[in-house]
Parts: C-alpha cells; sequence; structure tokens
C-alpha cells in the first residue's frame, strides 16, 4: 500500500468571526474551543496517524508567521506558500508537486484547516476507508457528511451505486456535485435521499490528482509543470511569483470534482461543522445549565443562551437572551444571534469608514 | 441683604453606573455627557453667580484626589472632609461650621453634585427666589421640581399655601416631605397637585440651619460644637474623626425638615433629573435619527434605541434594539435598557465572587 500524505488548507482569510478573526490572523488560527487553535486541531488530528513530516500546510505568504508559530512540530520545508490566493485547485497543485518529488504513488488526503470534527475513531475510519478506495481504484475520494437539516450553506454530494471493496465505511461512487441549494431544494435533497453534504476532504494519489489536472485543467497543469522546473534551485521563489501570478483562480470541485469519472463518496458519520459564524461556535460550545457558553469571566443575569468571550475582561449580560459579545483588543461585538450572519455587513461599514486599524 | 454661599455635597458613592463609577470615582466625577464632570458641572453653575472662594464643596476623604484634580478653581480650604460617610445632615453640619466662621449671617444654597439640570437662567431665577425667602423669613427653602410623570423614585413635597414676598417664581408654605411612593400613591400625587419632587437643593441662613440642628438634633449640634472647638488649630484632624466617627447617621430630610415648621419650597421647571441609572443618561443624551447614542466609535446594524459608551474602543450593535453598552477598562456591561436598575445586583455578584478589581 502506499504511503500517506496529508495537506491541509489554511489560505483562507475571512470576516464571519470579526473581531477575533483579523486581516492578520484569520479563522484557522484562532482558538474557539479550548487553548489549540483550528488549525493546531486539524493537525494533531492528522498526526494521530500519519508522520508529521508526510503532514504539508498550505497556505498565503501573508499568513507565514502565524503560521509557523502555530505549526512548529511541523518541518518548515513542509510548508508551501502561495504568493497570492488562487482557491483551492491551484494551491493544492503547488503542494502536490513538492509531494510528488518525494513520493509520485502516494496518497495525499487534502483537509480544510478550520473545520470541527469530533469523534476521532470513526473519523480516522472514515479517512482509512477513503484511502483503501483511492488506493484500490484510483479514485478521488470525498468524504461526505450526512446531511442533518436542509442546510443551504454547504454544497452537496448526490451518490450513485454504492461500492464495497473492503473499506468499512459505507461508500459510494458519485453522481454530481451540487452548488449550495434554497431550502426547498435542501429539503427535496433530504427527502430523497443519496445526498451529503460536502465537507472539503478529498483523498486521491498524488499522480491521480495530477493527472486530473493535465486532464480538466490543462493551463493550470502547463503552469505547475514550469513552477516544478524551479522546485530546490535559487529561481523557485521569482519562479513561482511570476508564473502563479498569472493562473486562473479556480477550485478543485469545479476545476476536477464536477468533471472527472472515478470520483467516490465515503459516509461522514463522525461530527462535522465548518464553523461559519458565532452562532455555530455557541452551538457547539459547552453550556451552563441556563445554555450560555463563556469564555472568560461573565456575570449573566437574567440572560439565557448567549455566547460571550472575553478572556481578559469582565462581562456582565443583564436582561438579554440569545446574544453573542465578543471583545478582541479595543473592538466589541454586540450581535443577536440570529444576525451572527451580518458579521460581514459590518466589516463592510467599517472598511467604509476607512477605520482599517479595526479589521 | 446676606452674603451667599454654596456647598457641594459630593460625597456618595454608587454602583449605579458601574463600570464607569467605580469605588474610586462615583458618579459625580464621571463626565456622562460631554467634557465635564457632573461636579464641574455643579460647580460651573454655581460660579456664574456665586464667587468662587464661596463655594464649598464637602465629600469623602476617599475621594480627596479626584475631588481635588476636578475642582482645581475651587480653592482648597473650601474642601471640607467627611472622616466616614454619615449621610446629609451631619456632613452640612461639619461644613456649616466652616462658612459660620466666615459669615454666620451667610445665606447657604445646598446641592448635590450628580444631577442633570438644564435652562441656567430659570435655575438662577429659582435659586434666588430661594434666597430671598431665606433671608426674609429666615426660612428653610427647598426647590421642589414639578413631578412629569408618577415618578416612584423620588421623595415627593407636599405644599400648603402659596406665598408672595416679591420673589420672582411661585412658592409656597410646605405642608409635609413624604417619602418615596408606589406607583398608585404617586398617581393619586399628581391627579391632586401642590406634590413636588424633592429635589435636594436646600437654602437656608447659616445660623437658621444651626438653631435649626440645635433644636431638631440636639446631639449632633453638641459634636458639631465641640468640633468648632478645634477648627483652625493642630488638633482638628484627630478631633474631626474621632468625634464625627460617634456621630449617628441621619439625613437632613429626616433630621430637619419633616421637623421643622418654617419650610417653604419654590417651585423648580428648569429641566431636573438625578441621573439614577444608565437609562436616565440615555434619556438626555443626544440621539441620532434611530434614537441611538453613542461615545466612541460604533456600527449600529438594525439596532435602535440604543446607548454605547466606549470611548476608546469600536463597538458593533448588531440586530438588538434597546440595548446599553458601556466598556470601562477591562469592564463590559450590555444590559437591556429596562434592566438598568438592576446594575447593584451584578455589582452584588462581583463583590460575591471576590473579584474587587472590576468594582
Amino acid at each position: 500500500m502506499s504511503r500517506n500524505y496529508c495537506l491541509i488548507m489554511a489560505g483562507g482569510s475571512g470576516t464571519r468571526f470579526w473581531p477575533r478573526s483579523r486581516v492578520a490572523k484569520p479563522k484557522q488560527y484562532l482558538s474557539l474551543f479550548g487553548d489549540q487553535s483550528l488549525i493546531q486541531e486539524s493537525v494533531q488530528r492528522f498526526a494521530n496517524f500519519i508522520p508529521e513530516d508526510c503532514i504539508y500546510v498550505v497556505s498565503a505568504k501573508s499568513q507565514k508567521e502565524v503560521l509557523e508559530s502555530q505549526t512548529t512540530n511541523l518541518p518548515k520545508q513542509n510548508m508551501i506558500y502561495e504568493p497570492v490566493g488562487k482557491n483551492t485547485l491551484p494551491a493544492i497543485g503547488l503542494a502536490a508537486l513538492f509531494i510528488a518529488e518525494k513520493d509520485p504513488e502516494g496518497i495525499l488526503i487534502v483537509s480544510p484547516s478550520d473545520h470541527l470534527i469530533q469523534n476521532f475513531e470513526l473519523f480516522r475510519q472514515t479517512i482509512e476507508s477513503a484511502v483503501l478506495i483511492a488506493d484500490k481504484k484510483d479514485g478521488i475520494v470525498t468524504i461526505g457528511i450526512t446531511p442533518k437539516f436542509p442546510a443551504t450553506g454547504y454544497g452537496y454530494v448526490q451518490t450513485a451505486g454504492e461500492i464495497q471493496i473492503g473499506q468499512a465505511i459505507k461508500s459510494f461512487a458519485v453522481n454530481q456535485f451540487v452548488e449550495k441549494p434554497n431550502v426547498e431544494v435542501a429539503t427535496g435533497y433530504l427527502k430523497d435521499g443519496g445526498f451529503f453534504w460536502n465537507s472539503g476532504i478529498f483523498i486521491f494519489k498524488v499522480s491521480v490528482f495530477l493527472e486530473s489536472v493535465q486532464k480538466y485543467a490543462p493551463e493550470l497543469y502547463a503552469d505547475l509543470m514550469q513552477i516544478k522546473e524551479h522546485i530546490g534551485t535559487d529561481t523557485y521563489e521569482e519562479a513561482v511569483d511570476r508564473i502563479y501570478n498569472e493562473v486562473k483562480s479556480i477550485s478543485i470541485d469545479y476545476g476536477i470534482l464536477e468533471k472527472a469519472s472515478n470520483v467516490f463518496l465515503v459516509q461522514g458519520d463522525f461530527v462535522w461543522n465548518d464553523l461559519g459564524s458565532w452562532e455555530e461556535v455557541y452551538k457547539y460550545d459547552k453550556k451552563d445549565e441556563n445554555q450560555n457558553a463563556q469564555v472568560g469571566e461573565v456575570v449573566f443575569l437574567d440572560s439565557k443562551n448567549s455566547y460571550v468571550y472575553a478572556p481578559n475582561s469582565l462581562v456582565a449580560v443583564v436582561g438579554l437572551d440569545d446574544v453573542i459579545v465578543v471583545q478582541e483588543g479595543d473592538t466589541i461585538l454586540v450581535c443577536k444571534r440570529d444576525r451572527a450572519e451580518d458579521i460581514k455587513a459590518v466589516v463592510g461599514e467599517i472598511t467604509k469608514r476607512k477605520l482599517d486599524q479595526y479589521l
């Protein structure tokens, strides 16, 4: 069996966790639960069954400092930096070049860095089933999360027939990938069955991936091959800056998965959440008897179902239910829980007022 | 006509404006509107028509530093310090000793330091009418605020017949002082007429006041006369510490006003508020088109009728109406407006948790 590698995608930048997530410290570097940041939890999850020198991270150059400070257990040469963000397919492609240099037949497990995953043993079994399929069937394998409700915030994967090649976890051929649906369509998916949430976790042989890039994204492939020439030489930095800058932004879903035929899905029944807003953090955090969750010293007085994050302050919440209060430095968010999605608009307003020091 | 003196009572300590009011900085020292603190506004109000060397302040020894830093325009010897708080009658008595030394027939205007007063010209005319009555009738005169609604947070004064001795503002003999009523009783007062809110502003000749103390609070009078012996000597500090410590706590209302017969009331129609909670500050502060008031940089997103104080932070309020958000150092209050009175309970809880650094 081939050797396994892990590639953690950590280039994202976002505003959903403002004021904690800042331009210089996106979500994956935040400790939303306990002491470990999301990327540290992601690395640890894989380090339990993949040697650390086989764990790679692809990120943005601008995040080098915070990334390296949080991944001191990984070799520095396993940190691959995009000079500029080009979405997932070029990012995975760039990292795949380095892994292919080392082990072209290695199996690569690509994972987001900023999701919540619980039930480690089930997660590992699921990944191992995917690895088996990637190895035995030269497949492109995705983990599909069994949907719990008609979510409109996730892409879906529609499965075809079940497959069985000795793997532990239920797996399927894939019929199609579908974009984020509206609530009626999503409700239909759950009723029809055979639909899964797209987890953003993909497993394939490095060689199978690069062949797919060549087949479905030949321009990107040509660019990657150019970059490959410079790996290990003095000209690499200059070359990647120049060539990558011209690369077209495209997701792996759109660029390969929706087009390829050898795509499979392993059913993910572990606890999974993409942590899209403070509301999700509240949902998964520990709560007291009034369903309040807190980080820091908080006095709740006739307040329930609320979330407070202010590790260095005392916060008093009086007579308010269903609120989110977050303090980070000189910024404070006070938000009704069902409006957590609107933080983007707050960030937009701050940008409009040119108060960049708060972003 | 006698000379006028002003005595500003600044010894209060309170928790209603937590987290801005702290043990070391009670309400009177806060700038709730604009740049000036409430005590600075109070001093300024009188300094418009009373020479600064005739303006006295009585306060607690523990407030000496903050008081002197905010009243640099007043002579230091006009600052009278209680070694320990004993309510208004002993405090006024102690200060009256010093004023009597200078001018026993002077007229003393006693005023709280922490109230909101607007319409300065009407205020001055009201005080001048009271001074006239205090002078001509050797009266104990109080300013009664024409009630706007059946408040349950104020004491009331019931008037008897109107008097006219040439003063500009409508004035009355006083029938009785009554404690804070419940809402039914207060509604009755407004319906019956002749009731006014007790403003805590009193005007009398120093001599008339001291005679009243002698008559209605003879023990206190004896103690004050003992202290008087030490004024201007090296033994004053020791004597006041020792004697004042034994004095009984009592308010001027209960100790004198409710008992004396020569009590008068001048009708106060200027804007007056005792600023009993953040709700009152919100009510009197400037508001934008969504009825939001703010100090500091605030993003209100679908939020109205709210108050934010955070001069050194950016605060975003999303999807919440009728809230109060106050940040002071490492403390944050987030409170439904109609629960502003419950801040005392928050302070109680912080005390219970022994987190004195936040008080």
